[in-house]
């Protein structure tokens, strides 16, 4: 697969995490472990339903403090597992456009001494579409769930 | 691959080609066959540039008799050679999301006497996206194309 970061229209996240690459594939992977880190408390995602194969959708309800349910749809695009995951919300199960693509995600697991190093691209088709994502905090949403994924990758 | 065919959504293009999936192949696959009936006559594809793995870039300029030019530009999702082929104009290469996505298309070859039972199946995203494909001159304009895909298959 091309790896095309763009720096202008996309978001990055770097961690070395202690933790193996197979602990971090089941925190994103297994539905019981993403609704424990997947979004910053007092976030939760719920009513998780994956279909972990290149065309198989995901589909999860963010819930926040307040009340607020917001569907995330999306389709696995490559599953390459303990290594790669990528998936988008350009798309719905079996492929289907949706109508209002925001991202594609490229998550990947490298085995590092002690750990895994860490990876989380997040592509976008425009500048706006990144300043925007960088404005809802980008960098402190996806840090605090990271915190979250380590804390619990390490108990695994 | 979910395959997941919704009639109020989709349209779709079913023919009989008296050549085998090999060749029908070919014409979907290399430049200079696709530049030879993608389009139906007078309009022309040409430019065509494509990376043929999930991921790939598809880049191509379509053009009319009056000189239009107009950019396409999708991804591959789904390779499978002389077998299946699929491609979203919802992302770019390397997965990049696109700002306006209208459709995903699927065409499968399948070996059959005497040739290759041949589908093409394009999914939207709603119901409005599929009546303004429709309106665009998909039954005639597809049907074109499949002929001029047909009378080259048959002669390579």
């Amino acid at each position: 697969m091309e790896t095309l970061f763009d720096p202008g229209l996309d978001l990055a996240l770097e961690r070395m995490i202690e933790a193996p690459p197979r602990a971090l594939w089941a925190c994103w992977t297994r539905p019981d472990l993403m609704e424990q880190w997947f979004c910053p408390v007092p976030w939760k995602m719920t009513d998780i339903d994956l279909d972990l194969r290149p065309g198989g959708h995901f589909r999860g309800v963010i819930r926040g403090p307040g009340g607020e349910a917001m569907p995330n749809v999306g389709c696995y695009l490559d599953v390459l597992p303990e290594r790669r995951l990528v998936w988008t919300d350009a798309l719905a199960g079996g492929y289907r456009p949706k109508p209002e693509p925001f991202m594609t995600g490229i998550i990947t697991f490298e085995p590092a001494p002690g750990g895994t190093l860490y990876r989380a691209m997040v592509l976008h088709a425009d500048a706006e579409a990144r300043a925007k994502h960088e404005a809802m905090g980008f960098h402190d949403g996806w840090g605090k769930a990271t915190d979250q994924l380590a804390a619990l990758a390490r108990r695994l």
